[in-house]
């Protein structure tokens, strides 16, 4: 493990996207939500991902100082195309649209379209949280990997969703969740480590569960649902529901499109009551779900992202831990790029 | 079972209401909802509950000819406080409210505050999707029932989401669920059976599972969110989510009130792409969804909203099916009220 401050890992993740033919801009943005969400203790979708993106980038899959269009706008709504670019680029701009809609209307709303990947959702929800607004993200994942409920194929992509609510003293609530049974990086993580993966996860064509966390990515199973085995019809909807908003209104949802799509929300609690009383009532809300008598084998009773939240205040103390294989594949990547990376980290 | 005609019904809870002091138009709207729930196979949710609210109205529980205040109004949102009376009727002004603003604005979002009950949640959100919107409706259920995550004790509502979104030649997705594990007319219904509920789905003080369907209204036990045994927290994390939301904009969230809080949106996909695209996306989306292969002992796969749309189909064809208990109380009511029941259902 190497142990990073938040800092010297910006300055890095930006000198090397730099170095890939990022603008500046993009450059700055991209390595402010990587760095960010490993600050976050999301690791999956942190600066380990730094060689994906400029592997796509050399494969000619992602482009650089790439021209993001709006395709339309209205007082509170917008539908951008990402122009083959940084998924995270245009997301943060479409939170932003949203988040200025919302201000003046009290609600807004914005599609991405586009092969874009965002990364972890958290971080344009938050967006709106920090405006005092409620920030809704959801994202039409790629592919069609996903099994509906009673189907052995794939036919949905792996829809993650995340709603973030402020709240006045209490850390925000941030539902930030696969609507499969598994997150992908999930499963590389247990493969990695030899782990087996219960019933419920993956299914196989022959109608049985698999308990490789291989079999999906080997091609042998697809994810489901979350909820099985009593509700998995409930996980499936919901990604259903995700896949018609964000693949709808944009690209994804049907056969033959598979890229991403992306909508992001930002609601004004102040469009119903005053604001004040809103976070109030939050707060009242988290103190007496944590005062809940625990089950046995339960230190604490925890809201939704509140174990990112813990490990975010851990991570500004101690710094931010990198998996040596990822920061090895790090520092390769930047070496190919003639970047320095000692020095760079050294300020 | 007594078999009986969608007008016939519609005709007699009509009498029943205004004999029980509601307005003709107070009548109208809640034997409206009642009956095209029952039609729509909810039966839960249907005319079964005529008895119920006659008998709030009896106990000064629920106001008849009540008054429903606008409390906030933006161009895109409001809050409305109910005034005691039926939530059917403040439920539908506020989702009427949310479709005008939503055609205006493309987004309109309207919160509901108060103790009256609104009956099912899709009847609104068909609301919207009849007018080619997307509906979302949010119910913070009355109480403080449901255990969070890790609890043994009550301290989320029974909330329950609804989003439907329209389509074209296909019919409309409608997902329409409880947030905790099992809904509770669904536990009356084993409870009346005999039947057992499995391990998940209702937590007893010791930390162990009741495997008894009237454990919850005994106060024996609490129900949990759903995705036992693996996605309890996601199930938990929609609850805390929905809690916030309709609660946290008008009342509910907090320890001290218990009320129900509602909020109905509107959406109108045309404020991202033309309509007639997005609902083209919609209908290839359901196919390629239902062409999926099969798994072993799955006739078919089905959308959310699926099994009812057929149920309400044969419905329409075959009258509605009201169970003997449930019509026996009905024809009470309404000979208490001096309604004759036979003379109204022959028109």
């Amino acid at each position: 493990m190497v142990r990073m401050e938040e800092e010297s890992l910006r300055r890095l993740s930006t000198s090397i996207f730099k170095a890939a033919g990022a603008s500046n801009q993009e450059a700055k943005v991209v390595s402010e939500i990587l760095v960010t969400t490993s600050l976050h203790g999301v690791d999956s979708h942190g600066v380990r991902s730094i060689p994906m993106y400029i592997n796509s980038i050399k494969e000619g899959r992602l482009k650089t100082k790439a021209k993001i269009t709006v395709l339309k706008e209205t007082e509170t709504t917008a539908m951008l195309d990402d122009g083959g670019g940084f998924g995270f680029v245009a997301g943060k701009k479409a939170m932003g649209m949203a988040i200025s809609k919302a201000k003046k209307y009290k609600m807004g709303s914005v599609g991405v379209k586009g092969p874009g990947h965002i990364g972890a959702l958290y971080y344009y929800s938050m967006m709106a949280v920090k405006k005092n607004l409620i920030g809704i993200t959801l994202c039409r994942g790629g592919g069609h990997g996903a099994a509906p409920y009673g189907a052995v194929e794939g036919r949905l992509g792996i829809n993650p969703l995340c709603i973030a609510i402020p709240s006045m003293n209490e850390k925000p609530i941030v539902l930030d969740m696969a609507t499969t049974a598994v997150a992908m990086g999930h499963l590389d993580v247990m493969s990695v480590r030899g782990q087996k993966i219960p019933d419920g996860w993956l299914i196989k064509k022959d109608g049985t569960w698999s308990n490789d966390p291989t079999a999906f990515r080997n091609g042998e199973a697809a994810p489901v649902g979350f909820g099985f085995p009593y509700s998995e019809y409930k996980g499936y909807g919901l990604s259903v529901i995700v896949e018609a908003l964000a693949g709808g209104i944009g690209s994804g949802c049907s056969l033959d499109e598979k890229g991403f799509g992306h909508v992001f929300t930002a609601i004004d609690p102040a469009g119903y009551c005053p604001i004040g009383e809103f976070k109030k009532r939050i707060d009242s809300m988290i103190r007496h779900i944590k005062s809940a008598e625990k089950r046995p084998g339960f230190k604490d009773i925890l809201l939704p992202g509140e174990p990112e939240w813990n490990e975010e205040e851990r991570r500004k103390k101690e710094g931010i831990l990198v998996d040596d294989i990822f920061w090895a594949d790090i520092v390769k990547v930047a070496k190919e790029l003639n970047v320095d990376a000692e020095k760079v980290i050294k300020g």
